[in-house]
């Protein structure tokens, strides 16, 4: 797929999947494309846990209420590590938050669907904590988002959008 | 270009740039790759301003120092705007990070090179600040990069980077 169009084209999709399982090659390309992103200072702070064993899914699932993404064949796990990167500066956030986006392109240009669940999973009831602590992850990585991955058995549809006008300008304020 | 080899050859580029114009519906494009991708409960907080007037632009570029891309025919400069989605959450950096990997991919996959150019203008000396009053844009939106585009004069290296195994894992910790 075309990179302009994946932009385009790619959705949020909170609905069902298809049970059609999503091959590991798949998942390791989906995994590099997060690597691939740049990341402050090159420092490299987010990595990618994949589960698509069905017992482990479905524990990491009976933790997440009210649930999501429950009928998805595999998820990506996002873990952050938020060191700084040079005095006081920590790029952490933009670093993860890149990596996800390439791998909502990759997703989609494979044929599949995901959906970026961060803040349900990073509110104060620390499910993000319990997920961590169910793949037995090493401190100082913080799980920060689940990517669903699978066929999806409905048609995303698109977002309500404010007009792309006004939020881009030329030598001068957005939105003129 | 295909989405996934796009991620793969992706470079942040810190040479020279040629002189050669960049056409406006290529920034427009560019602009429109960051408005497409995802925002935290779509708040839609990033927007974006394309440089390319040459007065305007050498008056920025004068602001930046140490200078970067300064050879760079045109600048699309990435805002801002840090509301709450709900309670105390705020992802407004999420969101302009995804956006600024769309425009990355977008202007790679145009022939163009770029770079991230974040701590050095959002550092305490407010360069962000003076970049903002020069193109008087209003509060609240603040000014978080600078994306150069244009042709590079130079191939641009391959980052050094650990080996991907060791960010990915397979249902346990990465790396293992």
């Amino acid at each position: 797929m075309e990179v302009l169009q994946a932009i385009r084209t790619r959705r949020s999709y909170r609905g069902p999947y298809r049970d059609t399982p999503v091959p590991r090659e798949h998942l390791r390309a989906i995994m590099e494309a997060g690597c691939a992103a740049p990341s402050g200072c090159n420092k490299q702070t987010a990595s990618f846990v994949a589960v698509d064993d069905p017992a482990l899914l479905g524990r990491l699932k009976a933790l997440v209420t009210p649930s999501v993404a429950e009928t998805a064949p595999a998820w990506v796990l996002v873990l952050t590590r938020p060191i700084v990167a040079y005095r006081d500066r920590r790029f952490n956030v933009q670093d993860y938050a890149a990596a996800i986006e390439n791998m909502l392109l990759a997703i989609h240009a494979l044929g599949y669907a995901s959906c970026w669940y961060e803040g349900h999973i990073t509110d104060e009831d620390d499910i993000a904590g319990q997920l961590a602590r169910a793949l037995d992850l090493p401190e100082p990585d913080r799980v920060v988002c689940v990517l669903p991955v699978g066929v999806p058995a409905q048609t995303p549809a698109a977002p309500k959008k404010a007009p792309y006008e006004r939020r881009m300008g030329f030598n001068g304020c957005p939105g003129i």
